[in-house]
């Protein structure tokens, strides 16, 4: 019965996705048994060669999550690609045989992004990390998927230029792009949908458009829908970005970091919104509430005063960054803060954003052996004090660790629950908070989501945020797209 | 035959668009008779009321064109929209009846935006003039799509805050969201891709969608598919936009406005993309050549010396801002830049930027009676020179009026040629030179428009700039908003 099936299987050239879901327990098992010919593996072999295509447990197994807490779905065969022609072919391939799809950048989102949910494949674009070209005179550059953010500055070094956008972990260029990540630049250089100016997009079925228009890297356009930013998080549903062209900025000639302290966080808020209310070019403001610092101190060897403390940085020509420094230390006396302290040397404000870039590591350290549960929501400025003092009020009543860090110049805010896998207790109370915020986010006008995307995670909240009709409409644009819903299936929508 | 044909042509309750094209004459015919109950016209009135349609010519040339040469086409009819309401019931009732919808904001495009290419109805959107709320503690306001942006600045003046985005002529925000406008302080403020939080808008079918989702204005978020910009630049042929959510600024400190000249071109674009690379933050960068000067000193009574010249405005907090212009003067000097002359009284400047404003009529008076004819490219900056270099050499050799005008900081530039209607001889000319134009900026990696859309003038340089596989895809992407393409039909593609 069993070899009957498995045969039928090997014959058949096309599934239909639920065929193909409830016959990949077969088809997996075929696969392993290798190389046969005329099979899907086979195919996929012969289009990116035998070393770039694994059935391998260890190696599923680590494309079936990201950095999340989230459930950990592997994907039934992993493909690396080396070429635009690769990744052409192996879309087509699934397209036509109505297999999942799910590009692979950096692994490091933390909503479940690249689950492989429906099995499938997982393409990982690690291998294509060339800098296509820097434009240092147009303050450009163009980079393949697998080129990192952080080497991507270390190459744009000698040219005084960098890309500012920073999320925590030292995630891909295009995977940013894939996610519409940001981080704690993003008050002063916006977020990667400000910061892209073309990208190179493979479809489902193999075509390959770039979306703002052949070698187009003009500031400006008006040419034709923006589809560039239809491109920017869509999290892998509607096709695979092969290449990003986004915006440098000169480094700038000063850099002011500095750390304060408050008694209350309503204190801290408010002067957040006071610094952003009084027109202030802040480069970062970043809030870490008590239970952060204590986790800061512990994780990153420092000996911070725990209590709830603003991060700030200013980027600017010398003159005018120091009036604009001292008026900022103005708001903040006024609020009671304390403890102000500057980071004027360069290595020590390295080591400071190093480790408020880690922060997710310091919070789940806090619990050995836990996974990170962290939520993510973004509000107006000026309903952050009330939002974010709840969201400490619940953490309390519920009696779980929940640190608070966030980008609070921007409005969007974290909490990191360090989770333990089978702590159903825990989890559901984590679950009920990541509801509970998502929920009051998005009564102040504001979203459950600012920078981490919906992934599996969020699916249920976005329902909520978009209503039926929205749901519909992007559920129309996905089906556009790829309309045999190969791609990335299960994400953002149910 | 007439009258069966128009008893036939009542008695139908859904056309296909070429049998309303082929029939809108009949059917016009029956609707200038006036209100017979179950036309088409009929049922428009029974939506906003009498007053609300009008079939009269004079209101329907009026709607047939915009502020450009581009060729009068008359919509058969002018629905006047009070309410959200009226929106959805009459684009319902367009849709079902395969009837051409064009949304009519002020008619100040400049690539025909608003012409009724197939007839329809010009959905006029002027009476829905409220601003619908100002968070001024949050730096953003939502309007309807009447409000226009100078009376929006004008009723924020005492909130402190104001909305930068500035094209020539007094727009609808919700036009310049339609368009993907910009202005003289995009360079520092961006364009409106930039500056939209949410819009609301009706679908052809009648759904409404907020496309970032219900009242939601937070700054950053990741939650599903960017609709938004989708919809910013989609030029009325996705669907109607209602309600639009926009970002605010403090108005600055300080602000220095600059005028200076140069000998020739080249060292005005030099010293543009030298002022670029440096990093300063500029509000705004224009140039405009010797020919443009002599059309501004005529048209707004200056006296300003004939030659190319660069205006420039700085905005920001007092002390830095010194320190910018005096880096900004030395690039000048540099590059035998001369007469530099700063407004610093509040007056003088505004009447400086009026006059920038003006000067499309500026230029088109220099031929009275004509209509003006503007390109418009953008292009990477480093590649501005050679651009406008061969731009005004091209202008020369074809020996026709054509001053060169633009926001040179962003890489993006105009020509206004003037035209009269029926020069066969000069139109032509300046057509050949469109196309010239926007082929280099192509080559150059640029943009065939920076700010002033596709319409109907720049069909064929989209379909160069995209290629058959992008414009297919956009056109699939038209294709799932507005199935049966009543939206603006024969805008932005062929």
């Amino acid at each position: 019965m069993l070899f009957r099936q498995l045969m039928k299987c090997l014959k058949q050239t096309s599934f239909s996705l639920s065929d193909y879901n409830t016959k990949r327990n077969f088809f997996r098992a075929v696969q392993l048994q290798a190389n046969i010919p005329g099979t899907f593996v086979g195919s996929l072999k012969s289009i990116v060669g035998d070393a770039n295509v694994s059935t391998a447990d260890a190696v599923r197994d680590q494309h079936g999550h990201d950095e999340s807490h989230h459930e950990v779905h592997k994907p039934d065969v992993v493909v690396f690609a080396e070429s635009l022609e690769h990744v052409c072919k192996v879309a087509k391939l699934c397209n036509d045989n109505k297999v999942p799809l799910i590009p692979f950048g950096s692994g490091t989102g933390l909503e479940g992004g690249v689950n492989a949910l429906q099995g499938g494949v997982s393409l990982n674009m690690s291998k294509m990390n060339q800098v296509v070209k820097v434009n240092a005179e147009d303050f450009d550059c163009t980079v393949q998927p697998g080129v990192m953010r952080i080497a991507l500055n270390a190459y744009l070094r000698d040219t005084g230029l960098w890309f500012p956008i920073d999320p925590g972990a030292d995630a891909s260029i295009c995977g940013m792009c894939a996610t519409s990540a940001s981080g704690t630049n993003a008050v002063r250089y916006g977020t990667m949908k400000e910061n892209v100016l073309n990208l190179q997009v493979v479809l489902p079925d193999g075509r390959v458009i770039e979306t703002a228009g052949k070698g187009k890297r003009s500031r400006k356009t008006s040419a034709g829908y923006n589809l560039t930013n239809l491109f920017v998080g869509s999290e892998g549903t509607l096709g695979i970005i092969t290449e990003a062209t986004i915006k440098l900025y000169g480094i700038p000639e000063k850099t002011i970091a500095a750390v304060c302290h408050f008694d209350s966080v309503q204190e801290a808020v408010d002067t957040v919104v006071q610094i952003m209310q009084s027109g202030i070019s802040m480069a970062k403001l970043e809030f870490l509430d008590d239970k952060a610092i204590e986790a800061f101190n512990k994780y990153s060897k420092f000996n911070m005063k725990v209590a709830h403390s603003l991060f700030l940085e200013f980027h600017g020509p010398a003159l005018g960054l120091e009036d604009q420094f001292n008026t900022v230390k103005e708001l903040i006396t006024s609020n009671n803060g304390s403890g102000l302290q500057i980071a004027t040397d360069e290595d020590e404000r390295k080591r400071l954003w190093k480790a408020r870039h880690e922060m997710i590591w310091a919070c789940t350290a806090l619990l050995p052996g836990s996974k990170p549960y962290s939520t993510d929501v973004c509000v107006p400025i000026s309903t952050l004090p009330k939002v974010i003092v709840q969201t400490k009020k619940w953490i309390e009543e519920a009696n779980i660790i929940g640190p608070i860090v966030g980008h609070v110049g921007d409005g969007n805010f974290h909490v990191f629950f360090p989770m333990m896998r089978g702590d159903k207790e825990t989890y559901e109370k984590v679950q009920d908070l990541h509801f509970k915020m998502g929920f009051l986010a998005m009564e102040m006008n504001g979203t459950c989501t600012g920078e981490h995307g919906i992934g599996m995670g969020k699916r249920k909240l976005l329902e909520k945020e978009l209503g039926p009709t929205g749901i519909e409409v992007m559920k129309e644009v996905k089906k556009c797209f790829d309309p045999n819903g190969i791609m990335n299936p299960g994400k953002v929508f149910f």
